[in-house]
């Protein structure tokens, strides 16, 4: 059972901005997320593109921010459980929450900080009839850790930037890769559609297109594809992994069943006093959470969480006052013994 | 008269963070300040020192705070009126307002956002009876325009980092540069204590301490000072300026009398829909404002601005529809024509 004072479902940036304010009050954050990698939608829809109204920044890449807020958490050692869905939530005696996901980890502290977003980025998967019985046994929709496909044989379907990314990646791990679209036409970053041209004029990616993966074969894992190429007829391709990239869609999923208020796929919030939801002790914070004049934007994220970690303070200290320290006069304790403060001015003498 | 859609009071980070919401939504701002340079109270009172609460930013010198807004909020052109004070405010009969500042600069705008942090910054000044007749004839307690000072004689008084930085600054300036302070020890950056030292040693910078200006002679304008120095005979020290250089310290001031629901110094907002105040049109945020769970910080007041556009928008535009688009996905295209946005994806085939 993993313990921690704010639980976080969500690890986009409103849930890493979270744990520095959590932080700042001494409190230890653990956060969920199904995705592989923090960063939310900025990671996993547009890590390469320019945001240009978060404050101060009068340009940065999602992916950067993601890097940044990374860096500016890092003192404050928060927990990760990656790759995993936060599946159900169940309220203690003592008022404390017990979360556990679609893999069985559980968690358990007094606050529960849900910073959804548009919900749990789930794959798109390819209505192949089989396909369940294969999962994690040769069928991955995510990847994790490339290592798994170090000299062995795959196959990657999709015509984005991520299966153009994969492919690419994995050309110098994987023993063979093979690249099935149902199109010609690749859509992604310039640079990584000449990559992959490269790669196939190399002869160490190959290219399948315009094609389908029809079935998929094994007894007790994968042990291969079936691909019909348009106008062709379909062929059986031995494999080891197929992995199927045709995006992650956002869906609120088990959430909606906790007993929350919900309205048009969002928790309502009281009125953004402290962003708590209708059952005490759980707030929405970022993306998920609904208001009279929500805007759902990072940076009212950020101050989202930042009032979310002030109310969390006092249900967790009752009675305790918190009097607000700036960061520029009190500097940053971080829970791994660093210490950042500004250089104190100096009083002397000039003779 | 200088007419506007948004006028901002206060040329803090809150109020210039409004500039580019408002921009987006493709209303025009200009700023009202009583300091001479935009920033607040991160140029006034700390300009050096790190922040560390910025999201994304795991530091940043409030002075780099600064600058990065200005540079993100330059394609929206803002207009400002600096080192004046906001002074009275009279509503139109079309629902617009006319506000004048000590000087006499008229603005009128249809929405008028207060962003006045904790009060425009007075100088603080030395109890020097006749001081007032000398103000601007010699007196200055903002430097503003340091031309004004080229081969003139100079008294400057203080022991802090403006008195330092400015004598360091003058001394290439004016034809003569003299320091004066109470105490022996001056209370800075080490780099501007030493720079004055060797500035003294130099004889560029001439040093009288522990001594006060007790008294301002001159008939139309400032002519000279009497410096008391402890334990010694007053002297007369002829001058063209004396420049007191105590600090600011801020005040609610004039904006305390606008008919505005004032509570502890600031005024209050209905509870963070859109940080209107009991007068339509008239909006608080940043640190100026109040409501349930208010937090004095930075990012709290650039979420506050955000919302604040956005119900500007309606009041300018009643009855349109502003569906909030994504800076990612639309760009941004400034008053002046320029035009940034994110490289499109190529969908391009492998051949
Ligand atoms: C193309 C595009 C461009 C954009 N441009 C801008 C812009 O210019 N400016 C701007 O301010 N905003 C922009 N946005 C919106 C911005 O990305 C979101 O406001 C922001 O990501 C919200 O952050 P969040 O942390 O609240 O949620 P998210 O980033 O959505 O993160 C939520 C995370 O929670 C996880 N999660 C949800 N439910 C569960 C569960 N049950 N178990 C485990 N994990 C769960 C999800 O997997 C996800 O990783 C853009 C969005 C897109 C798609
Ligand atoms: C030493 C110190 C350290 C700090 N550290 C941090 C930190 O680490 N993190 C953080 O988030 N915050 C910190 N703060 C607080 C932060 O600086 C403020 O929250 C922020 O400056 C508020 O911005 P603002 O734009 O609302 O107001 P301000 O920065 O106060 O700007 C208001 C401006 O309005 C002008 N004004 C007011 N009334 C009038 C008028 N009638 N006419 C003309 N002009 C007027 C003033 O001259 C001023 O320039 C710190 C503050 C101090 C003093």
């Amino acid at each position: 059972m993993i313990k921690t004072d704010i639980l976080i479902i969500g690890a986009g940036p409103t849930g890493l901005f979270a744990v520095f304010e959590a932080g700042l009050l001494k409190l230890k954050c653990h956060l969920i997320d199904a995705l592989a990698q923090p960063g939310g939608q900025c990671t996993e829809i547009y890590p390469k593109k320019p945001i240009y109204d978060i404050p101060a920044f009068p340009e940065v890449l999602a992916g950067d921010l993601v890097t940044n807020l990374m860096e500016q958490i890092k003192p404050f050692e928060p927990g990760f459980t990656l790759g995993e869905r936060a599946e159900t939530i169940e309220k203690q005696d003592d008022g404390s929450f017990i979360v556990t996901t679609n893999r069985g980890t559980q968690h358990h502290a007094p606050i529960v900080a849900i910073a959804g977003g548009l919900g749990s980025f789930e794959p798109r998967k390819p209505p192949l009839e089989n396909i369940a019985k294969f999962e994690d046994k040769g069928v991955e929709y995510i990847i994790k850790n490339p290592e798994i496909y170090r000299e062995k044989r795959i196959v990657i379907a999709g015509g984005g930037d991520s299966a153009l990314d994969w492919a690419i990646y994995l050309a110098n791990v994987a023993g063979e890769v093979v690249l099935v679209h149902r199109r010609n036409e690749f859509r992604g970053a310039l640079d990584s559609v000449e990559k992959v041209a490269e790669l196939k004029a190399q002869g160490r990616i190959q290219l399948i297109t315009p094609a389908e993966v029809t079935a998929l074969n094994g007894t007790d894992k994968l042990e291969g594809i079936t691909i019909q190429k348009k106008d062709e007829d379909p062929i059986n391709h031995p494999c080891d992994h197929f992995i199927p990239l045709f995006g992650l869609a956002p869906k609120l999923g088990p959430i909606a069943n906790w007993g929350l208020e919900i309205e048009k796929n969002a928790i309502v919030v009281n009125n953004s006093l402290d962003y708590q939801t209708n059952i005490p002790g759980i707030y929405a914070i970022g993306d998920v959470n609904t208001y009279p004049g929500k805007l759902k934007l990072i940076l009212c994220g950020f101050h989202e969480a930042t009032l979310m970690c002030q109310s969390a303070y006092q249900r967790i200290n009752p009675g305790k006052k918190n009097v607000l320290k700036y960061t520029t006069v009190s500097g940053i304790s971080g829970f791994d013994g660093s210490k950042k403060e500004a250089p104190k001015a100096v009083v002397k003498s000039i003779n």
